[in-house]
C-alpha cells in the first residue's frame, strides 16, 4: 500500500479494536489518518498505542467521510446503522459483526480459503464468526485430499469472544473465587470461575444456539458447499483469548492418511501443525494466544468410522478469529 | 446392611479416598471398623471426618485381614500388588484403578447399567474410568429408544481426575497467574491457569491417548456391545471437579424424538435432565459438583445426520465418576 491510508476503527475501545491498531503497526501499514470511533459512552477516551495518544470520537453522520477503510467491531446494531452507508460513500468496509454475513451481496471471507469471493464491486465485506474461522482454517486444507461429507465440532471457546468485558469478568470472578468469596457474575449468565457453560446465545427451535447456527451457515457460505453436513456444540470455557475445537471430519470413501493430512495442513498459509505425540504437545491456548497461525494437531483416524478423522485446532480469537482476518481482507482488497 | 462393616480405604488421603469416607456417613452405612491406608509417605497422618480423628496406616501384608470391604483408589501399582490377594482372603474389593478393568474375570460395573454383570463368585470388581461413567450414564438410557451405532465424544475434564494434587496445582497456578507472575506448573505437563490441553496420557500407535482408549474399551465392556463405534477426544480444562462431555449418538435408522430422549433419561436412576432452553440453563460443573446425579441436557437433533443426536452431560468426577460409583457397587453386592 503505497499511499497513506485513512482508516476508521469502529469499536476502537473494545478488545478487537485494540488488536486492529496493533496490527496496522505490526504489519507496517502506511497509516495517514487513524479515526477511532466508539459508542457515546467512550467519547473523549484517550487511547495510547503505536500511533501515539488518540482521542476516541463517536460514530455519527459524516464519521466515515474521506476514509479509505472502515473496520467495524462494535456489534450488529452499529453495523446495521452505518456499514452500508459508509460503503456507499466509497469506503472499503470490513464488518466483524454478524449483521451482513449471510446477505447475498456481501462476501463472507477467510482470505486463505475464499478470497476469490471478493469482486471489484464489493465495498462491504463480512468477517466470519470466530469459531467458524478456526474450524475452517483446519478443515479447508483437507478438501485437497477428498470430498468432505460431514463435520462434527465441539468448541472450547474463550472469554475474549465476549469482548474485553468478559475477559475482565473472568479474571475478576476468579479472584473472588480464590478469596473464598461468592461474588456476582457480571457479564456472564452463569458463574465463570473454574466453570464452563453452553454458549450463552439464544436457542432456536432446532435446538441450536446462535453460535452453533452461525458455524453451520457460515461453513456452507465460506466453503461454497451446501452438501457438507455440520453439527456444532459450542461451549464457553474459562480461558482468556484462544478458541480450541475438537473436530471430526468425515470424507466420502476412506479417510486420508495422517501424514497426508499433516502435509496438507502444513502447506496451507495461516495453519501450523503442532502434533508431537512423544512430548504430548498439541494445540492449546497458551501456544495459540498472540499468534497469527491457527494450530492443528491430535490428527488421527476415527476408530468408529473408516472415512473419518479427528483433530484439535486452536486459534487466537482476537487475531485470526477477528482482527487479523479483517485486516487480511483489507490487505487483499487494497493491495489489488 | 445390618451387621457393622469392617472397611478398608486404600488411598485414604487422596481426593477419592476422602469422598469414600463422606459417603459412608451420608449413606448411613453401619461402619464397625474403618481402616485408612495409604502410601508410606502418608503414614501417621491424622484425618478428621465423620468417624472422628483417624490415623492413616500403610498398606502391608495383613492389612486386609478381617475386612468385609476394601475400596482401592491408590493407583494401578498398589492395586496390582494387593487387590487380588485381598479378594482371595474373602474381602469384597472394589478397585478404582485401571489395573483389572479389562480382565475377563473382573466385572466392570456401573450399577444402574450393568449391575447384573456381578455374579456370586466375584470378589474383585472394577470401577470404570470417570469419563466413561459420565458418558455411559447419558448414553445407556437411550438404548431403549433404538440400536446405537456410533458415539463421538469430546470431553471437558476437570482437575480432580488428576487427584487432589492437580486440583491444588490448578488453584496455585491460577493464583500465580493472577499476580502477574510466571510460575512452574507442577503436577501438570502444561500450564493450567486459564489454559486447556489434550489429556496428558501417553499416545498409542493408533493416535489415541490413554484416556480415550479407556473410553473406547470400557464402553464395549459395560454396554456388553462390541458393535458400537466409539470415537473420543479427551481434553483437560481448568475446572475443579466435574467432567463435562459433548456427546453425539448415532442410531440405526431415524433418531428418536427429543422428548422421548428426555423421558428416557429422566426415568433412568442417577440421571437428571437439565435442559432449559429458555433460560439457557444446561449441565455445567457448578451444577454437577457435589451432586450424585449425572446431568444431561442440550438434547437436540444433529442437523448433519438423520440418525444422530447431540447432548451435553456433566457429572462430578469424584462422586459418580469415582467414589460414589464404587460405593454403589459395594451396596449392590453387600445388600444381596
Amino acid at each position: 500500500m503505497d499511499k497513506g491510508l485513512k482508516i476508521g476503527v469502529i469499536g476502537a475501545t473494545g478488545a478487537v479494536g485494540g488488536e486492529f491498531i496493533q496490527l496496522f503497526s505490526k504489519r507496517n501499514w502506511n497509516v495517514q489518518e487513524l479515526r477511532l470511533l466508539a459508542s457515546p459512552r467512550s467519547k473523549g477516551t484517550t487511547l495510547n498505542g503505536p500511533y501515539g495518544s488518540l482521542t476516541v470520537g463517536t460514530v455519527e453522520e459524516g464519521s466515515f467521510e474521506g476514509l479509505d477503510l472502515a473496520l467495524f467491531s462494535a456489534g450488529s446494531d452499529v453495523s446495521h446503522s452505518h456499514c452500508r452507508k459508509a460503503a456507499e460513500a466509497g469506503c472499503l468496509v470490513v464488518d466483524n459483526s454478524s449483521a451482513f454475513r449471510m446477505d447475498n451481496d456481501v462476501p463472507l471471507v477467510v482470505p486463505e480459503i475464499n478470497g476469490h469471493a471478493i469482486q471489484s464491486q464489493h465495498r462491504l465485506i463480512a468477517n466470519p464468526n470466530c469459531s467458524a474461522i478456526v474450524l475452517l482454517m483446519a478443515v479447508a486444507p483437507l478438501r485437497a485430499l477428498g470430498k468432505i461429507r460431514r463435520i462434527i465440532v465441539s468448541t472450547y471457546q474463550s472469554a475474549s469472544g465476549g469482548g474485553q468485558k468478559m475477559m475482565d469478568s473472568l479474571l475478576a470472578q476468579t479472584q473472588v473465587f480464590l478469596r473464598g468469596e461468592v461474588g456476582p457474575h457480571v457479564e456472564t449468565l452463569h458463574p465463570y470461575a473454574f466453570n464452563l457453560f453452553s454458549h450463552n446465545t439464544p436457542i432456536g427451535d432446532d435446538g441450536m444456539n446462535g453460535e452453533e447456527a452461525k458455524i453451520v451457515q457460515e461453513t456452507a457460505k465460506i466453503l461454497e458447499d451446501t452438501t457438507i453436513g455440520v453439527s456444532a456444540t459450542c461451549v464457553r470455557v474459562p480461558v482468556l483469548r484462544a478458541h480450541t475445537e475438537s473436530i471430526n471430519v468425515e470424507f466420502e470413501g476412506a479417510a486420508p492418511d495422517e501424514d497426508e493430512i499433516r502435509a496438507a495442513l502444513d502447506a496451507f498459509p495461516g495453519v501450523r501443525v503442532v502434533d508431537d505425540r512423544e512430548n504430548n504437545l498439541f494445540p492449546m491456548p497458551v501456544l495459540a494466544s498472540g499468534q497469527d497461525d491457527v494450530l492443528v494437531g491430535r490428527i488421527r483416524k476415527d476408530p468408529s468410522h473408516p472415512g473419518a478423522i479427528n483433530m484439535l485446532a486452536c486459534g487466537d480469537q482476537l487475531l485470526k478469529g477477528a482482527a487479523l482476518n479483517a485486516v487480511q481482507i483489507a490487505e487483499l482488497v487494497l493491495g489489488r
